[in-house]
């Protein structure tokens, strides 16, 4: 089995290659469940949006010929017949010399072709006083006027929100076709971990990668298959990997990848099918162990134990993958400038990624703080970094006081 | 009944009075599902983390003493007596003179103080020559260096996301206190209105209101209880209301407010209970007609039919309040400026919104076009919008060509 570090750009460009983020398929489902979710299909009014003229003011319907040279001193008086309700269809004609009195939203009666708003009215019996003139079509809005049937009015692919699951609700649809959500599995392994909520033993230490992982595939917009820890033992893993294959669309796992004795995560992985390990090992700090397979076109990442490195490779690759496998806009990483709180070094021909915490200092600069440099496994670091400094390869460090740009952690708040 | 306008800010000030966001109460969830709530308690850490010295390397658990003087060329011979696996307590003492092989993560084993990376080292036998010299504590990660037993790790009150949701796991925490979600109950209302998925009979058209603000309250961090049409009817409106006021932290209905003969919505909402209705109308355009309510502390907001102008208010002033209630961070609006594609009016005396399309004019200018003015009710409006350009009430009109600001919409790119 190969070993040779790749850039993180060839490790990029090596993704892309093998993972051409194809439909996951579709699936049916309710309007009030599809926030976020993407259109499958192309849609196509199955009716008239009005369907019918409509009224757009409260008053009366009337032939806006019978209302030339009404003026405020000389009303013009017209025979009330009927009374149009909304939600009814109108009964009566409004013929030469009559009027319908009428609400906003009321199908405008047959023979009438404009509505005299209420204000430019007086009625006594069934005597309806016009103060003020209408031209055909005024204060109607025209059947089709908004949407026309047969009309294409969303295409494939659109993300739906509040407004066009609104736009699909008025031609009458309740459900709707939408892409799958991606199934990624998530596995940790190792002999020391253990899930949390179960008793710890002594030598032992809880698991965090399935859960930060499992969450952060939920923030990516997929859902998890949470597999929690399985034994570190080349036949458990080989089931587990498999039967996560066989129901999820990626695997993600965590640990098993160092460069010990019992580097068994490749090696599990490789055998699962063609073409097997990708990239073994990214020329990054933290994350050099991590691997990518293909399993017959599934993506499988192993990413290292280290909770703080695990998640960095999710951030730099999976995430990346997830959302274009879900069919999200990838939002672009937030950025913002900051100056170094102290000198950072890289770690020697490796890209590095120094997690900081961001404040402003006395001249009021933003600064940004490497966190726990020498506890790269430790968990604090992860839960209060803001965000990610990365160093180039051929620089020597980056100066205390010098400009430096800063990688927004998922879900923090870049504001001070 | 009152029935006079107020201002959006006066409006804004009688909710901030009225709904105090008080704690919705709590429930405990499993981690697993926590992503995007918040902390309700403070979490203090139950062990230290690492709750046992732990090596940072492959290589050997040795006395550093035993390691002085140790160069390239005068190697120092240590007795290997014992291998420490990771996740197994050691079962041999390392004592003057004795060495044993231990892996990344495993304990440390007693007697030993340092460990010599497995680099600088050769093993022949039972003897291993150490080539470079250790200090005291040199590739351990000592017992409770990232968190101390009795450390309160994290506060009530914090978003969790992938990171926090992390450290809960590393101790051990399978479930967590969160803030519950709250609960809001949406309906319509009008004659007219059938509910999408039903057949459409003359006269009627099919209800968006529902659907879209449902959607925005799922958008907004809330969980949308879905009532559909309600008859229009005073009775049956009480009844609607009275149940979901029942089970719902707030109520969100539409339709039912005009100023027309049918005005039986705020008339339903004010029997309900004390003090009833706060606000009767607001100076804005469009959405004047939108009335609020406090029903034993409780918030109702009636909203106008037209769907632009429903979905509007809910912007302007639910979307922030159940945001307070859901204890979300309020992502603040984003805001771009743009040149004005045409003269647009406010309407007279009144805040006015106009929905706008943004695209790049010819001079690489971005544009701020107004969609169908002409037909506030219009849906297509809804979904082609990208935003909208606040008019306040003293200015005759912005002119094309003028720099204005966008507020984007919920779920829009403000990209190009």
């Amino acid at each position: 089995m190969f070993r040779k570090l790749v850039t993180i750009e060839e490790t990029q460009k090596i993704i892309c290659q093998h993972f051409k983020p194809h439909p996951l398929g579709t699936e049916e489902i309710h309007l009030l469940n599809a926030a976020g979710r993407t259109l499958a299909e192309d849609v196509t009014a199955t009716l008239n949006i009005p369907p019918f003229d409509r009224s757009t003011v409260d008053g009366y319907a009337v032939n806006a010929e019978d209302t030339f040279g009404a003026e405020e001193n000389r009303p013009i008086t017209l025979k009330l017949t009927s009374i149009v309700n909304i939600g009814e269809m109108p009964k009566t004609k409004v013929t030469k010399g009559k009027t319908a009195e009428i609400v906003t939203g009321a199908p405008i009666p047959q023979g009438a072709d404009a509505v005299v708003m209420l204000e430019h009215t007086e009625r006594a019996n069934s005597n309806v006083s016009i103060f003020s003139p209408v031209v055909k079509d005024e204060n109607i809005m025209k059947t089709a006027s908004d949407i026309r049937k047969g009309q294409k009015i969303l295409t494939k692919g659109t993300p739906l929100n509040s407004r066009q699951i609104g736009m699909l609700a008025a031609i009458g649809k309740a459900k709707s076709k939408v892409y799958r959500t991606p199934r990624i599995a998530v596995l940790s392994t190792g002999p020391e971990i253990t899930e949390p909520g179960k008793k710890l033993a002594p030598a032992k230490i809880y698991d965090i990668n399935a859960y930060s992982l499992s969450v952060a595939v939920t923030e990516s917009g997929a859902d998890p298959i949470y597999l929690g820890v399985i034994q570190d033992d080349l036949n458990e893993l080989q089931k587990a990997l498999k039967n996560a294959l066989a129901s999820a669309d990626m695997v993600i796992t965590s640990g098993g990848v160092s460069v010990g004795p019992k580097d068994i995560m490749p090696r599990a992985v490789n055998s699962l099918g063609k073409p097997g390990l990708i990239v073994c090992g990214i020329s990054i700090k933290p994350g050099k162990p991590a691997t990518i397979a293909s399993i017959y076109g599934k993506p499988v990442f192993s990413l290292p134990g280290h909770p703080a490195s695990a998640l960095l490779v999710f951030d730099l690759l999976v995430r990346p993958l997830i959302q274009q496998m879900a069919r999200k806009e990838v939002a672009k990483p937030t950025e913002v400038k900051a100056v170094a709180g102290t000198r950072m070094f890289p770690a020697k021909g490796r890209r590095t990624y120094v997690m900081v915490k961001l404040a402003r200092d006395k001249k009021d600069r933003l600064t940004a703080t490497p966190l726990a440099s020498s506890l790269s496994g430790a968990i604090t670091t992860l839960a209060k970094a803001d965000g990610y400094v990365q160093i180039p390869e051929n620089v020597q460090f980056i100066e205390a006081g010098e400009q430096c740009t800063v990688h927004i952690l998922n879900g923090q708040n870049p504001g001070n």
